[in-house]
């Protein structure tokens, strides 16, 4: 199935439970709109594209349990605050309910409401097929390509963003190699997209994120390619470590790539004006049952950071690459 | 007690079970050289400096044990061979082994080599004391250092190298800070150096190892100082990571220090010359019990890294801060 759906038979959001792979692959049912923000903030749905399908299909969720469009309005703003660093969050709840809005009914409501949110989710798809048609064409036979986090499958409805290049590139008769970072603090790298990669048969090698600037200096990584969680005027805010990798690939002179749709373009905005979720410390202090820090440590746990235009080669795009430096040079963004 | 000593009741080397902390404190007794071996190689001690006294006490524990001269020169060979990166191991059982070979009985041959263990330990103390008297000026009132893996009392017999610096001008009367880094993939920041710190109530904010570039993007860091497992002809060996903590910090303009007792040095010899110990795949698979990526999946996992001078302020050793860079371009090194 993809990474996330509309169960019409049992009125529910269906999704793959992320927090669990790669030991349990498990599909998890949210049919109230606390459940859904539940698995968004525990990040059993997490990727800034499958956060806009999440908030599509959340607001047809509203319009199933809710009483009356009042009320639907004021759950949505709920489910809009369940992560606020990613932009798609908001662009699908905001373009669902805006067509939703006109329905006479709450059935109306919902009608409208899931024909949208279907179409955001197909869009979706189609918008990662060119993603990955454009960005395959900046891919060498033999290339290897380190990711960050996971802009996959997973992260996506389907076919994935910085992974959906990669695949694309296959797709094509391209030999590409990845090498997956584990993505600290909570593994996306190693729990999902090792998993997503060895699944299409796709060569994968897994290693912590400190590690980059040695494969880099050794000569083991071609291309950088990861996602973005928002790109904005000066730069893309994406994963936490997204930054350090930028600047030791700027170092070892090697590409820095950014796939991403372009609803998750936010290029009135400064980076200074989103808000970069801060996580709990236990994510530091604990792994699964086992502590690994002092129970009274200070921890600093920001979820994601900002990588300026000057350290990106391109930005990938469903309607073509961009270079940045060229376009803020040019004065166009 | 210290990291490790000799326990003259129980004929046996004791140690502080760095692989528990910082959850259980418990005291490790080593009755033979497989026991120790195994502590070195699980990491119950790890550091340059403590191997350096493990290996000293290692010879002691051969002339206990064995019952020849030659058996003795055998089974510290082994011991030699438990890890191959950081030079002290070596230094340490050459050293001893050497004091102790005049002995005309295997009793004379451990009296020789308890002395000089101990020598050695107390030593590093004394060693790590002046290191922190050096290092110590190189710090400013109210600075916020950056610290990787863990170069502090457990790393030594006591004190520290690195943390010993801040110790130092701790003591002094100066204010500082520390920023942990939780290092990837045994977490020895998180789980010794907090733990280290906070026991001598020295504030400390632990992060994850990606978030180095944000911090110093931050301006919260004003100095990175590092431990070293091995100085080499261009640069210093250390904990994986440490090479993308100094090109970040060189992108920062931080100064970026290596605190090292010149025992840790072995500049005749090239990086290239250098066995990188590469560990366990498990250690990226799985985090304890619990499993985070898939069982096939292959890792890259090498332990250490190499830093060249080029990013690096200073080596702090117990005879003076040495300027690399000026004593290259001078042909001193």
């Amino acid at each position: 199935m993809r990474t996330i759906e509309w169960d019409e038979k049992k009125d529910s959001v269906k999704l793959i439970d992320q927090s669990l792979l790669p030991g349990e692959y498990k599909i998890l049912e949210c049919k109230t709109l606390e459940a859904l923000i539940d698995a968004i903030q525990s990040l059993k749905v997490r990727g800034a594209p499958a956060l806009g399908a999440a908030g599509a299909f959340g607001v047809v969720l509203a319009c199933t349990n809710e009483k009356s469009k009042g009320d639907v309005k004021k759950e949505v703003e709920r489910l809009k605050k369940a992560r606020p660093t990613a932009v798609n969050l908001f662009y699908g709840v905001n373009r669902t309910l805006n067509v939703a809005m006109p329905g006479r009914t709450l059935q109306e409501m919902k009608k409208y409401a899931l024909e949208e949110a279907r179409r955001i989710a197909d869009e979706d798809v189609v918008v990662n097929k060119k993603i990955g048609d454009y960005g395959s064409e900046l891919l060498e036979d033999g290339d290897v390509i380190l990711t960050h986090c996971n802009a996959g499958r997973l992260a996506c409805v389907d076919w994935g963003t910085a992974l959906g290049v990669i695949r694309t590139a296959i797709e094509k008769g391209k030999r590409i190699e990845v090498i997956a970072c584990e993505t600290r603090p909570l593994n996306q790298g190693s729990r999902i997209t090792t998993w997503e990669l060895l699944q299409d048969e796709i060569p994968v090698t897994l290693i912590a994120d400190s590690m980059s600037a040695v494969v880099m200096r050794e000569g083991k990584v071609d291309k950088v390619i990861v996602g973005a969680d928002r790109v904005v005027k000066e730069g893309v805010i994406n994963k936490i470590g997204t930054y350090m990798h930028a600047v030791v690939a700027k170092e070892h002179k090697i590409p820095f790539y950014v796939a991403a749709p372009l609803s998750s373009f936010d290029i009135e905005r400064s980076y200074k004006e989103v808000e970069i979720e801060e996580r709990s410390p236990e994510e530091l202090i604990f792994f699964g049952a086992e502590q690994i820090a002092p129970l009274e440590v200070k921890v600093y746990n920001p979820a994601f950071d900002f990588t300026p235009f000057e350290l990106i080669e391109a930005v990938i795009t469903e309607k073509g690459v961009l270079y940045p430096l060229l376009l803020t040079k040019g004065g166009y963004l």
